[in-house]
Order: C-alpha cells, then sequence, then structure tokens
C-alpha cells in the first residue's frame, strides 16, 4: 500500500476536481437553466443591491449572503449591513422583488437569475423569490485560474410543491434553540419552507405556557421553548422565507401534559414524565368538558404565539385503552352508540376542529384525524402512506406525505429521493393532485441527540427538498449523489455539524485522538434500521448515552456505497486499476481489526464492536482471495463453502449497527471460480 | 517516508498510553494527593448518593456528572436525575455536604475526595466543595485490561485563590447564547469561578434594558441578551458554582450606548455604531446632572438583574478628547480647578460609586478607577501589571491580575502559566498579599467569532486556571503540557469546538475534503502575536472574514512547540532516532509546498499563505541539509551563509501568520559544521 492510503480511502469518494465550475452542481436542480459561457468576476469591490420593494426580511437576508459569500472567499467585501441606501443600480447583484410575501402556503417563491459577465440579478414576484434565488446564487460561486467568478446562465426557478416541510421532535431528545436556529440556515440552503416542531410528547412538553404554567414547570424539567424563544425562532425562520408549524399531539402522546394536569387524564394514576419510547395507554378523557375548556385556552394562547395558519394537534396513534379502561368513558360511549374507539376519537377531532377554528387557524394532523363527515378545510398529514394521502385527495382533502421522508430510519438518501408524493403515473386527476401540497421529512428524536442529529438530518434531507422543490423527472440517483458531496460542505459551512461531530466522537469513543482504526470501521457500518435498534422498545430510554459507535455511524455511508458501485462495476466490466482500488480497500478491511483490538485496550465502550471489526476482517480476507482466484481462473468449492459461510455469519450485528459491505464482498466471493 | 506518516505527525505529540491511570493528569493539581493502590471498578451498576445536605445544585450536578461519566463510557446506568430519594450508603460515590453555599468570593470551595476498591467518597463543607470534587473525580476515570475503573487515593483540596475569573467580551464580536453556556461548562471543568462579561462596547449593547430600551433596540441590531437570556445564563453558572460579573463600561467605550442616547454624549455628533476595533474618544457628558440619573436608572435596573456583590463599571481608555473638545465640560473643570482629565474621571468615578453601592453592590472597575482618596470597598482588575496591582495592595484595595492572561494575545500557554499574582518573593507583607484575590484570563473578542473562540480559550485558559487554584510551587511547564494535552479531549466533550472548529474550517478554506497540505502549513504557524495581527488598527473591523488561515492556526501549536523540543534535544544530545524523526518533519514540511500549490488552485483564498508555504519548504530543505552536513562532518561557508538568509527571509509574515519552525531550523543550521 502507498503511503497516505487511509487517507485516500476515506476521502476519495469526495474529490474535488479544480477549476470548478458549479453550474451543474445546484441542489435542488432549477426548473429551467440556460448557460451562457461568460463570467462574472468576484472582486473586494463586490457589492450587492436591493432596486425594488425594499423589505426588512430582504435587507437582512441580502445582508447575510454578502458575509456567507466573504467568508468563504475571505475578500473582504467593503459593504456593511443593507439598507434603503443600497439601491446603485450600478451593483453587481441586484436583487428585485416587487413586493414582500406573506409567509404562507401558496406565497409565490419563483424567481429568475441571470449571470452575465458585468453583472448578476434576481428577480421575483416577492422577496420570498429573490431569497431562494440567493441560495441558488451562492451555490454557484465557482473557481478558475483566475479566482472566484460566477459562470454565466439563466435560471427560471420555482417549487413543484408549495409544502416543503421538516419536522424536528423536541420532545423525545430535547433540541435546544441552536439545533432549532442552525437547522433553519440549512433548510433555507435547500429551500425547505416549513419547519414542524413537535412540541409535546409522553416525554416532554416543550414550550412556556403563561396560563398553564406546569406544563413547563412540572412538564419539562427546565427543556423547553420560552414564549421568547419561540418568538425569536419564528422571527429567524421568517427572515429565511420559512414557516413554523407547532404541533401539540392529543388526545394521545400526551405523558406529560398529565404529568402537569393528571385532571385530565382519561385513567386517574400517578403521572410521571415517560423515560421510555414508544407507543403508550395514557390518553386525555375526552368525555370530560374540563378537557375542552383546557385545550379552548391553551391552544387559544398557543394559536396566539405561532402565526402560521395551520395548528397541527397530532392526533396520531391514540391506543384508546385508557379510555377503554375507564367505567365512565365506556358509560359515555354506550350512551353515544360508540361501537370503537375510532368512534369516540372522530367525536373528539369533531369537537376541537370549531375550537381551532375560532382561534383563526386551520386545523392540520395525522392520517388518524381523516373520518368520514369532517370538515374539509383541515390539513392531513399521511404517516400512512400514499393510499392514505390520495384516498383524502379524492375526498377533497388537503394533504402532504410524510411515509417515506422518515429520515429517523437510516435509510439510505436514493430511498428517500426516489419517494414521491406524486410519482408519474399516479392515479389522481389534476383537480385531485392539486390537493396534495407536498410533503415532509420527519425528524423523530428517540435515538438522537443534540450531538448526533445533523448526521441523521444532513445531507440526506437535502435530497428530500430537491424531490419536493425539482421537477418530477429529476430523478437520476448518481447525478443526486454527486451534487450532494457539494451540498455537504455547504451544509456543514452554515452550521451543520455532521461532519465536525464525527471525529469529536471518535476522538471520545476512542479515548484519545488517533481514531483510524475505529473510523475505518465506522466507515462501513451503519446503525439498525427502521425500528430495529431499539430492541423490544426498552434497551434505550432518554437517559442512555447516545456516544457509542451506533451513533458515530452515520445513514448512507459514502465509503460503503462507492464499494458497492465499484465492485458492480467490476464484476461487469473487470479491469486493473478497479481491482487494485479494490484490492487496496480490502487489505485496509482485512488488516485493520489488529489495530481496532489495541483501540478496544484504551477505550473498552469500543468492545461492543469486536465482532464486526473480526467479521469485517475475515470477509475482507476472503474478498482478496476471491480477486485471487478470480484472476488465476482457478477456485475451490471448499473455499467457496467457507467464504460464504463467513459473509452469512458478518451479516450478525454489534454495537447497534451491521455491516454494510457484506453484499458487494459476497458477490466477489459467488463470482470467484468453482474450481 | 512510510505510510501513514502525514497523520503521525501531526498527532505524534498527543499519543495515550494504554492501560491509562489517570491520577498523574490531574489539572489543576490538588492541593494534596496520595495514592493507595486500591481501585474502584466502574459497572453498570454505578449509583451516586447525596448523604449530607441536598442542594439543587448539588442534585443537578451530580445527574449531570453520572451522565457525563456514562457518555464517555456507555454502560447504560440505570440511575436516571438524582433527588433526596438517591441516598443510600451503599452507592458507589457518596456526595457530602455541610451545607449549601451563597455563591460569592469566599466562599468555601475546599472538599476532600477519598477513593478505596469499594465505593468513593467526596466531602465538603459547602454544596460548592462537592461540585469542584465531582469534576477531579471524573478526571480520574482510568482504564486497564479489565476495563473502567477509578484509581485509589485520598485528595485534600482547596484553591489558593478566591477570584479565579474568565472575562468574555460579547461586544467586539457578539457571542451568542451557546458559547457562553458551553464556556460554563468548561470553566466549572478546571474549576475557574468567575464568568466576567464585558457588555457594553463602542460596538454593541449586549444586554435588553426595560428602563431604555433604545439600548438594546438600537445599540445591538438584535445581538443582546434579552433579561430572561441573562437569568439563564445565571441559573447555568449558579449550577456549576461559577458567579457572573457583568461589566458596562463607562465613561469611555460607550458609543453605543450614545447611539441609543446621543444627549448623554460629551460631543454632539451623529452617532452610529463603531464597526472599527480600537480606543475611540467618544464618551459621556459626566458634567450633566442627567448622565447620572440615566446611570442610577440604568445600572439599577441592572444590579438587580445580576446578583452578583460586585458590579463592574470599566472605567478604562477614557482618552477624554471628548471632554476636552466640549467649551462648558473644559469651564466646569476650570471651576473645579481641574487641570487633567484623569481629575474629572475622578470626579466621576466618586459620584457613581454611591449609585453603586445604593443598590446593594460593591464597584469594580480597571485600574484607572484608583485614584488617591477613593472608598477602600471596591475591587481593582489590574490590565496595567503586578506594579499596579501591587500599589493598589499596599493602600488597602482588594484587586485582582489581568495582564499577562489576555489570552486573545495569541501567547502560549507557559508564558501565561507562569505569570503568578504573587510569585516567590513578591514585595508584599502578608496582609497586603492577602488583598490580591486572584485572577482573570481575558478574551476580547476583535479577532474572534462564535466559531473560533473556543480554539482560543482552549486549552490555554486551563493553564491559567490551573495557576489559581494549585499551589505556587506548582510550575513544572512540561507537566503542565502533559496535562494540558488531557485536559483537551475532556474540555471537547464538555462541547468544546477548539478541534472540531479547525477541521471544518480547514474544508471551507480548502473548498473541499482535503486538507492536508494546509493543515501542515497550519500546524507549524500562529496568527501574529499581540496587537500586530490588525495593522493600523483599520485592517479589521466588525464585517471582515474571520475564516481565514490566521483564523484556522491556533495558538500555541503543538507541532511546532514538539519540533523545538526535540531539535533542543538533538542539538544537545543527538541520536539517530531523534535525527530520523525531524527528518521526516522536514521532508514532510518540504515537500508539501507542491501540495499547497494544489490547493490554492481550488480556492484562491489560500493565495496569501503561499509566502509562508514557500518559506517552510525552503527552510525545511536547508535543515535536512544541515542534518547531513552534520552527519558527515563536512560544512560549506557559502552554504550556511545562504541558508542562514533563507531563514532570516521565512520570519517574513504572510496571510497575517508567522512559521513557529524558524528558530529551531535557524538553530540546525549553526549547529552543522563550518566547513
Amino acid at each position: 500500500m502507498e503511503k497516505l492510503l487511509w487517507i485516500q480511502l476515506t476521502m476519495l469518494v469526495f474529490g474535488f476536481a479544480q477549476g470548478q465550475d458549479n453550474s451543474h452542481n445546484l441542489m435542488p436542480v432549477p426548473q429551467s437553466m440556460h448557460i451562457n459561457g461568460e463570467r462574472l468576476r468576484l472582486r473586494r469591490s463586490f457589492t450587492i443591491a436591493i432596486t425594488g420593494h425594499g423589505s426588512d426580511r430582504l435587507y437582512r437576508e441580502a445582508s447575510r449572503a454578502l458575509r456567507r459569500l466573504d467568508g468563504r472567499v475571505g475578500l473582504f467585501f467593503r459593504q456593511g449591513n443593507l439598507s434603503i441606501k443600497d439601491n446603485n443600480p450600478g451593483a453587481d447583484l441586484l436583487l428585485h422583488a416587487d413586493s414582500a410575501a406573506t409567509l404562507r402556503l401558496y406565497a409565490n417563491e419563483s424567481y429568475s437569475l441571470i449571470i452575465a459577465g458585468k453583472q448578476a440579478s434576481i428577480r421575483a414576484k416577492t422577496d420570498l423569490g429573490v431569497i431562494r434565488g440567493l441560495e441558488t446564487f451562492l451555490q454557484l460561486l465557482s473557481v478558475d485560474e483566475q479566482g472566484y467568478y460566477f459562470p454565466g446562465l439563466e435560471i427560471s426557478d420555482w417549487p413543484r410543491f408549495p409544502w416543503r416541510g421538516l419536522l424536528i421532535d423536541v420532545c423525545l431528545h430535547w433540541m435546544p434553540m441552536d439545533v432549532i436556529l442552525r437547522s433553519l440556515d440549512e433548510m433555507a440552503a435547500v429551500k425547505l419552507n416549513v419547519l414542524h416542531l413537535h412540541l409535546s410528547e409522553d416525554q416532554l412538553f416543550g414550550v412556556e405556557s403563561k396560563i398553564y404554567p406546569k406544563l413547563h414547570l412540572v412538564g419539562a424539567e427546565g427543556n423547553y421553548f420560552s414564549q421568547e424563544d419561540i418568538k425569536k425562532i419564528i422571527a429567524y425562520a421568517d427572515q429565511r422565507g420559512i414557516r413554523i408549524l407547532p404541533e401539540f399531539d392529543v388526545p394521545g402522546h400526551c405523558t406529560a401534559m398529565l404529568t402537569a394536569y393528571p385532571e385530565l387524564a382519561a385513567v386517574k394514576r400517578n403521572y410521571s414524565l415517560q423515560r421510555y419510547f414508544g407507543v403508550f395507554d395514557p390518553s386525555l378523557d375526552v368525555t370530560n368538558p374540563r378537557t375542552y375548556s383546557f385545550l379552548d385556552s391553551l391552544f387559544g394562547e398557543m394559536c396566539a404565539l405561532f402565526p402560521d395558519e395551520y395548528f397541527h394537534i397530532g392526533g396520531d396513534e391514540n391506543t384508546g385503552k385508557d379510555w377503554l379502561r375507564n367505567p365512565e368513558i365506556l358509560a359515555y360511549m354506550k350512551a353515544k352508540g360508540y361501537q370503537t374507539v375510532a368512534a369516540l376519537q372522530a367525536e373528539f377531532i369533531n369537537r376541537l376542529l370549531p375550537i381551532i377554528q375560532r382561534h383563526g387557524k386551520k386545523m392540520m394532523g395525522w392520517d388518524e384525524i381523516l373520518y368520514p363527515g369532517i370538515d374539509q378545510n383541515i390539513m392531513i398529514q399521511s404517516w400512512r402512506g400514499l393510499q392514505s394521502l390520495y384516498d383524502g385527495a379524492r375526498k377533497g382533502y388537503d394533504g402532504l406525505l410524510s411515509t417515506g421522508y422518515y429520515i429517523d430510519l437510516i435509510q439510505p438518501a436514493d430511498y428517500h429521493y426516489l419517494n414521491d408524493p406524486l410519482p408519474e403515473g399516479n392515479p389522481l386527476t389534476a383537480a385531485e393532485a392539486q390537493r396534495v401540497v407536498g410533503g415532509e421529512a420527519t425528524m423523530w428524536t428517540e435515538h438522537v441527540t443534540p450531538e448526533t442529529i445533523d448526521s441523521r438530518l444532513w445531507p440526506r434531507t437535502a435530497a428530500i427538498a430537491e424531490r419536493l422543490w425539482s421537477h418530477r423527472s429529476v430523478r437520476d440517483v448518481p447525478d443526486m449523489y454527486r451534487r450532494l458531496a457539494y451540498m455537504d460542505l455547504t451544509l456543514e459551512a452554515l452550521g451543520s455539524t455532521h461532519l465536525k461531530n464525527k471525529s469529536m466522537m471518535l476522538r471520545r469513543l476512542c479515548n484519545g485522538y488517533d481514531t483510524r482504526a475505529v473510523e475505518t470501521l465506522v466507515n462501513v457500518i451503519e446503525p439498525l434500521k427502521d425500528y430495529a435498534r431499539n430492541e423490544g422498545d426498552t434497551m434505550y430510554n432518554v437517559f442512555s448515552p447516545y456516544t457509542k459507535i451506533a451513533d458515530v455511524a452515520s445513514p448512507d455511508q459514502a465509503v460503503a456505497r462507492q464499494f458497492r458501485q465499484d465492485v458492480a462495476r467490476f464484476l461487469m466490466e473487470g479491469g486493473k486499476m478497479l481491482e487494485d482500488s479494490l484490492k487496496m480497500r480490502l487489505t485496509l478491511w482485512k488488516e485493520n481489526h489488529q489495530l481496532f483490538l489495541e483501540a478496544v485496550k484504551r477505550s473498552p465502550a469500543l468492545q461492543e464492536a469486536v465482532v464486526l471489526s473480526e467479521n469485517l476482517s475475515r470477509i475482507a480476507s476472503f474478498g482478496l482471495e476471491a480477486l485471487q482466484y478470480q484472476k488465476t481462473k482457478s477456485g475451490s468449492p471448499a473455499w467457496k463453502t467457507k467464504a460464504l459461510e463467513s459473509t452469512a455469519a458478518a451479516r450478525q450485528q454489534g454495537g447497534r449497527c451491521d455491516l454494510q459491505v457484506v453484499n458487494p464482498i459476497e458477490a466477489l466471493i459467488k463470482a470467484a471460480p468453482d474450481r
């Protein structure tokens, strides 16, 4: 192996070319783009002017764009914060909005961006459009032998869907202000426009209530947003053209609420904050008039605090078991002729709806709120899938898709990317399709802390953002991954900790600075997917250490993905260079185990992953032999049996992770001659 | 060169041994320690009990310690948040405080820590003492072939000085909540006990005032702490046993105040927030009664907001020029018979003092507030040096030292470490020495952003913390550096970004993932020291990009320090291993320049450092030749002249940095035979 091999093997897939022209690296891909071949040079004298309607939002965002750009190129631009005086038509970049938008669903976000040799301009109906265009402009910064420039082009761009959201659950693990604020910066960079905050749960009630202060004082252990915090979040988001959608989950997922106000519970018992994760029975007593007056006051307070026109009341995963445990509720159901808890849930939603509407909002909830006869002026968020979404649309209900966008489940980016709310050939009529307003990625935080959330959010969420913004036909997976690598560093520059926290966590996990052996392993393992990680729902709770190898490992490991691709290509095409490259990686993995065992001596916390390291080493060894057999065109049935036993055994888990290179190595073994 | 050389060369100095026993790695070094040879094993069943006085502070800190420990070892401790029920005398760690302390100067922070094979205990007069002991306990976590353990020992410990502070200036560059909160965690880890917030300046007024809201609305551009934020900071600090000392700088350094309330100014002009850094003329009109009623109201509000018994009014660097520009002030001075602006400043302080006292506080200020006859019940913070501090002490004034602890000036840790407020042989009597209450590191933020502040704070401030806590005789520099390397990762685990932001900034600066060539250079350069960086005080302002190579480069580079030590040792003792190691590093530096030039092509922002890279390459080349000449015992006067010209030239600056390995390479050249 040549020197520096380890670094190259961990970075190879991300190599950037010199003389980088970024006009084909945009994410999301714009609706239309024409390259004109000119180059707008970036100099210290660079200035921005606002020539149309000057909104506060635009002055601030233009000032922020200026500083972000200077932070990358270090030219010491002379222009300070923009104000009404900055309207020089000779500026390098002209921003022109006809008007300031009100931030709401269907607000106009379209823009045109023209870059010529002397000047660039972004024009839009609204300041929101200009702000979307600014992000495109910043992504275009390019480099040639003369320095920094912007490639000449003309872009006309608009979103495919008006609702492009990200849900952040701040309850299963508390997510403080800095996580929320930097997420807004990152969302804006990929043109997402709704941050959905999941604010109440069994584990936590996450907002200060002045009317029912026990909600945050008893229900949050200090981990809540004050109303002042919420106002800061809303203002920060508004500047970036992002709506804040609040969710208060009722009638289930409400243990924190009941810990504060047990008198609202369907079953009287001693309530305390739930420490485990899952679906639990506590529920509001929806037959009690007090529950409605409580929700009226609380939701009235929250509807006033959050300006968005939608108000999300959850409504999901109410088991109804506590209702059936209460004789009075049973009697109520009997008197009303309700056969099922679903019927009682329907009544609850039906009684809640006018309350929400009286507070000036449109009600939103998960699939479960949709029942026959409910008012059409609501929004359904579908976690049950396209069928459920389309059923709603056919019945006249607006809805958006979250199924397939559950980014907490550790699926690869392409899985989410190819998940289209309205795929080619979908069965909806144009009018029905119009009711599918978009989608939302969901970041549930069972197994995520402020330290690790970014590695679960980014860069994969950028692929979902593209799905919701760009034309339906944009679905070339390799091209998505190519551009995602560029976005990766853009997101990091905006504050995402997904790259830097990996190295920090590795140092802590290794109890030292030399993290190579562990990183070599980490780069080819992923945390268990879907709901497999939390065995029996009891392995983890809110006090668990999320500092282990499964937490350092990211979803969709690039090193493993590249290896899988290279093996596939090698098996089709062969080739000496590819073979050498596979050999180098296999040799690294084979030899890594000894180093890993040394690391375990320094850090017993690594013990749980020894099985993975050993399996990796063993199958890599067989992989090398497979290449050798293939080369010499000889083979051995006994060898192959043994080799395939090793890959089968390597599907074993360790440290709540599994190896991501078993399949390609198995393919190499299978492809080796039989004798 | 062998493979992986680059990594080894950048990490060599930090190698941790296996089977690590941390009993001799504590920082600050305790006053007394005896090893007893036992080992307390750490198991999943580990619990903490609070057996004495149970304060909120202690329950919370014990809970935090439990989670921090589990975060490192990943054992999934079963104990949740501690409460009054957690008082089992059979727990693994017993915490016993006689009482809860009021957080104030001279509060008792002493503790004893005993670790035996079956149990550990921390006992103290106050909960503050237990909290200090908990940090010591956590530092002791060790590893042997059986797993995690705590080494058996008995520690009796107390602080040498009662005032061990860190000043963070949030005005020259705004420092948001997350910077402040994580700094408090880091301060607690090294037993610092005062966070001094410098809250008003020419550039910014950093706190919400409900009485004079223009202060934060006009004087802060959104960058201020709300009163709710301040309460959060105070509560967070209190839990960690850290006082919050507020500073509002008057009568100079007040442009932000005057931008909001220009009627208070000594000279009427159009005020706007200062964008540059330095000492400016704007000053309060201290002859105007309105100024005093304004300060009375404002300081009354702030004295109520901040519970500490001290209130810092700055008082430094008032040029007095604006006073002399105002005929009415001149007339006032004449009428009073004041010959100097210092006399008027004395009157101002004299009139301010009873205002501060009436609000229940002791006044504190920089050296300038000390003038003949002023009340002795004040605290002087000395930036002018020991002489000034001792003069005050002799006259009966309490004081603390900041000279020599200006960590913004990029001096090495040992420079600060050896700076003792009361060195051996100091001229003070015991009574006078008693008045020297400690010291404060000062983090002025001209050239520091939230992204870079940690690399200027840590780990060097830990050395100052040890100076102020440990016995005067603890001053072994190599031992300090050895222990500082351990603290480095402890600080990172507490949230310090000093390591991880380096790699993030390198990726941004390199416009890609391959940062090796730039890091090789960065590891041997440091930003210009003292006030040299900001040439003519006009090169930088608040809008400048602090994302450049000088911002990535840290103070006190370990790679350069190690090289200097190795050269010194080699020149004294020689030795093949040392020679090989020097050769490897010189070869790396020599060959790096070509790679660096490739990096510049991808990132023109690196252009400014080409001169450094080229010089490093050239002198490394001469260094290699020097080693060769020494080996062959031959030489050439012409070669030596040329070589020394190259090192002289290599003292040139580039990118606001200079090379840190010129001296040792020059020493190698000089040591080579003359002919």
